[in-house]
């Protein structure tokens, strides 16, 4: 079962590498930009054929080692 | 208008960091597991009322600044 997991910086931190991505859109001629935040994606595939216990042992993982869960919200979707 | 961009390595380029958050995730006692590919995440947020037209701006950003088309996959989502 093959799941992917987003992870970006809660809505009140101060993302510097995605306002580097934004100015540099800038300078190369990107109008109209609002904002830019960059976060990290995570595809994880898992031997075990029960949905419900997949997402337990996913949600295990993001919460033990993949999240910072003070600064970073994350999000699981089944693919 | 809000879009999501997802980049991954393509399937057959080798993806160490995704290895190394396995082997870790391994360490930490998670059995069945099966593969782990990371990748990056932007939120990006751009003032164009025109789906279309903004659907091609984002398009042009990956591919001028945020993709890598020769080892890189990318997908745009509206949010």
């Amino acid at each position: 079962m093959k799941f992917s997991v987003t992870v970006v910086l809660k809505k009140d931190v101060l993302d510097p590498q995605g306002k580097v991505v934004q100015n540099t859109l800038n300078n190369l001629g990107m109008s109209d930009l609002k904002s830019v935040r960059q976060g990290k994606f995570f595809e994880i595939e898992i031997d075990e054929q029960d949905q419900k216990k997949a997402e337990i042992k996913v949600d295990g993982m993001c919460k033990k080692l993949l999240v910072n869960l003070i600064i970073e919200d994350y999000k699981i979707n089944k693919l």
